[in-house]
C-alpha cells in the first residue's frame, strides 16, 4: 500500500510501462523496422525484457555499465549510443563485452577516434554519429569532410561498417506535437538524403538507424529509416506530457513523498523529496517558465493545484493556496525520469496501487 | 594518475579536505560553540572523521540512512536536521536508532508534529526548527503562534527540549560575502531574539543552533550561538567561490571527464560527463546567468575558456573557441558539491595528485 512505504520512493506502474511498450513496439513492427530500444531511462533489465513484450531483443544503451548488466541478463545485440571515448581503457573494455556478445555496436563522429578503434586489436562495429540538427554530436550531413569519414568507415579493413546512426534531441525544444512532427521528418530526412551521397559515391545503402521519444511517440508509422531506438517511452514524464509526445495517462512513474512542513500562513509546503529524489532538472520551462519541479498530485495521480518552488538536498518546497497538514502523502510526476530514476537505487512496481516487485537499476559507469 | 581512472569519476583532494576541515574546526573551538558539521555533503565517514580531525564527534546528518551509518561507525550524537515526517513507521525508525547512541535529535515546526512525537511510544531529543528569513522550513520567530510552541516543546514531559535550530539557507542567494556577513548577523540574531522571548516567558536559556557554509564561513568568529552545522565547507564548490565563502583554491572536488566528441567548426565539444555525472544545478546564475554547468579546467586544475552550456543524461556539452581534440582529460569544478557527490558510488581520494584510496558515501534514505 502507498501509505506503508517509506519515502521518498520511485513507483513504477507496471501496467502503464507494459502499454506504452506495446504500443512503441507494435508501430515497429508494423512499419517493419529494427526496433532497438534504449534502456537508459530505467536500466532494469525487467523493463528492457518488457520492451521487447517478455524476451530479451536489441537494444541501445548509454553506458558500457548498462550493457555489461544487459549482456549478463541475455541482451545479446547493444549499440552503445555515446561516441565511445578513443582511450585504451575504454576500448579494451567495450572490446572484452563485445567478445562475449552478438554485437556491440560503437559510435565515432572523427577520424581520430575511428584511427584508435583501427589500430585496437578488435574488430569493432561501427556506426557513423550524424548530427541531424540537434548539434550536439555528430558530423554535419552537408559537409564534404562527413562523406570522406563515412568512406573511410565504410571501406576500413579494421572495423566492420553498421550504418548511420542520429538522435533529435532538438524536439526536446518543441513546444508542441506538431513542432515535434517537423523535427521527426529532419532527423529521418537528414539521415535519408546522406546516405543517397554516400549511395552516390558508391558507398551501398547504409542502414539508418533514429530515435528520441518525441519524434518517435508522435508519428502513426516509422518511415524513412531502418531502426528506431525511443527510450523515455517507457516512462514518458510531466515535460513529454507537456510537449505533446504523451498524455498525462501515459506517465508510468511518480516519486511518492511525505509532507514535513505546512505552512499556511506562507502559503507554503516541505515535502520529503528535493534535489536528490527528483533531481533538478527545470522540464518544460521553454513551455510554462514556472513549471516548477515536478507536477504535484494526490494519490490517485490527480493533478493539485501546487507548485514545487525550490529544491534543496532533501527538501522540495511547495506552493500552495491551501496548503495540507504534514504527514500527508504526496505523489510526484517527475519532470525527466530517466534522470529522477537514477536516483534510485530500487524501484516500488506497482500493479493496480499495490506493491507486486522490486527492480534494482543499474548504477553508475 | 589521472590518466588511468576511468571517466566519469569524482575526485577528492585530501589536503584540501583536511585543510577545510581544520579551518573551521579551529574557528568553532576558538569561538567556543559546539561543532557539529553536517555530513550531508559527502555522506562519507572517512571524511566525518577528518571533520572532527581524525575522531568522531557530533555530526549532522540530512537522512536517516546517513544516521544509521555513522552510526555504525561511532558517531554517538546526532542531529537529523530536517523536520521529522510524524508517521509512525519513520518514528519508529528513528526511535531504533536513538536507542542505540547516546543522542538522536530530531526537528519539529508544528503542533501536529509535536503531538505525533508526544504520542510514541519513545522520549525524543527535539528541536524547533525556527525560520530566520530563508523562509523553507520553520516557524517565524516573530509570531506568537511559535512562543506557544515553544512552550509546549519546552515543557512537554513527553519529549526532551533541545533548543533552536535555524539555517540561513537564503545566504545562498546572496552575491559577494558583505551580503553574506548581512545574512549571518540575520541567522544569529533571530535565534537570539526568539531565545530572549522565551527567557521573558520563563522558558530558560535555549541552546542556539545555526548553520550555513556561507555564513559560517564570511565571519571570523562565531558569535550569538552555541553551536554551529556547516557541511559544504568540507568540499566547496564553483558555486561558493563565484558568491565569496571560499576562494577557488579552496574547492577540493572535480569531475574527471573525457573529451567523446570535438567539433572545430561549431566551436563545441561533447564530454562523457552528464546530467547523471554532475547535476543539473545551475550554480550561481543568479550572479552570472549564463554560468553554465560547471567550471572547466585542465588536469592541473587550471581554468579554462570553457562552458558547459547544456547537459543531457550522458553527455556534456562544452562550448569553446579552441576546442581540444577527442580523447582529452578534463576537469569539471561542480557547481554544487553536495549534488555531484551524490551521483557516484565511490570518490577517489587524490593526495598529491596520486589516488590514494576509494571512499564510499551513503546512498538512499
Amino acid at each position: 500500500m502507498l501509505t506503508e512505504i517509506a519515502t521518498p520512493a520511485f513507483l513504477v506502474d507496471r501496467t502503464i510501462v507494459q502499454r506504452n511498450c506495446a504500443r512503441m513496439r507494435d508501430k515497429a513492427r508494423a512499419s517493419g523496422v529494427v526496433f532497438r530500444p534504449h534502456v537508459k531511462t530505467h536500466k532494469s533489465v525487467e523493463i528492457g525484457r518488457l520492451q521487447h513484450g517478455g524476451a530479451t531483443g536489441p537494444i541501445t544503451v548509454s553506458t558500457l555499465a548498462e550493457a555489461e548488466v544487459f549482456a549478463d541478463d541475455g541482451f545479446r545485440d547493444i549499440t552503445y549510443a555515446v561516441p565511445i571515448a578513443p582511450t585504451r581503457q575504454k576500448l579494451a573494455r567495450a572490446a572484452e563485452l563485445a567478445s562475449r556478445i552478438e554485437r556491440l555496436g560503437v559510435l565515432v563522429d572523427s577520424e581520430l577516434a575511428l584511427r584508435a578503434l583501427e589500430e585496437f586489436d578488435f574488430t569493432f562495429d561501427v556506426f557513423l554519429k550524424v548530427d541531424c540538427g540537434y548539434h550536439r554530436a555528430g558530423v554535419d550531413p552537408a559537409s564534404p569532410d562527413s562523406v570522406r569519414l563515412a568512406r573511410a568507415l565504410a571501406t576500413s579493413e579494421r572495423v566492420r561498417f553498421q550504418g548511420l546512426l542520429t538522435h533529435a534531441g532538438h524536439s526536446y525544444n518543441a513546444r508542441d506535437s506538431e513542432e515535434i512532427r517537423r523535427i521527426a521528418a529532419e532527423e529521418s530526412g537528414s539521415l535519408t538524403r546522406f546516405r543517397a551521397l554516400l549511395a552516390a559515391e558508391g558507398l551501398g545503402e547504409a542502414r539508418r538507424s533514429i530515435g528520441s521519444t518525441p519524434t518517435l511517440a508522435v508519428v502513426d508509422r516509422f518511415s524513412e529509416c531502418d531502426e528506431v531506438r525511443p527510450g523515455n517511452y517507457v516512462f514518458f514524464d510531466a515535460f513529454q506530457s507537456t510537449i505533446g509526445s504523451c498524455t498525462l495517462d501515459d506517465v508510468a512513474v511518480s516519486v511518492l513523498t511525505t509532507v514535513v512542513g505546512s505552512y499556511p500562513d506562507r502559503g507554503s509546503m516541505i515535502v520529503d523529496a528535493g534535489a536528490l529524489a527528483l533531481s533538478k532538472d527545470l522540464g518544460p520551462s521553454h513551455v510554462k517558465p514556472d513549471f516548477g519541479y515536478g507536477l504535484v498530485c494526490d494519490l490517485d495521480l490527480k493533478p493539485l493545484p501546487m507548485h514545487i518552488t525550490a529544491l534543496s538536498q532533501e527538501h522540495g518546497k511547495i506552493a500552495a493556496q491551501a496548503t495540507v497538514p504534514v504527514g500527508t502523502r504526496l505523489r510526484i510526476l517527475p519532470n525527466h525520469s530517466c534522470l529522477t530514476a537514477a536516483m534510485y537505487d530500487a524501484y516500488h512496481v506497482l500493479d493496480r496501487g499495490r506493491v507486486v516487485d522490486q527492480w534494482k537499476p543499474v548504477r553508475g559507469w
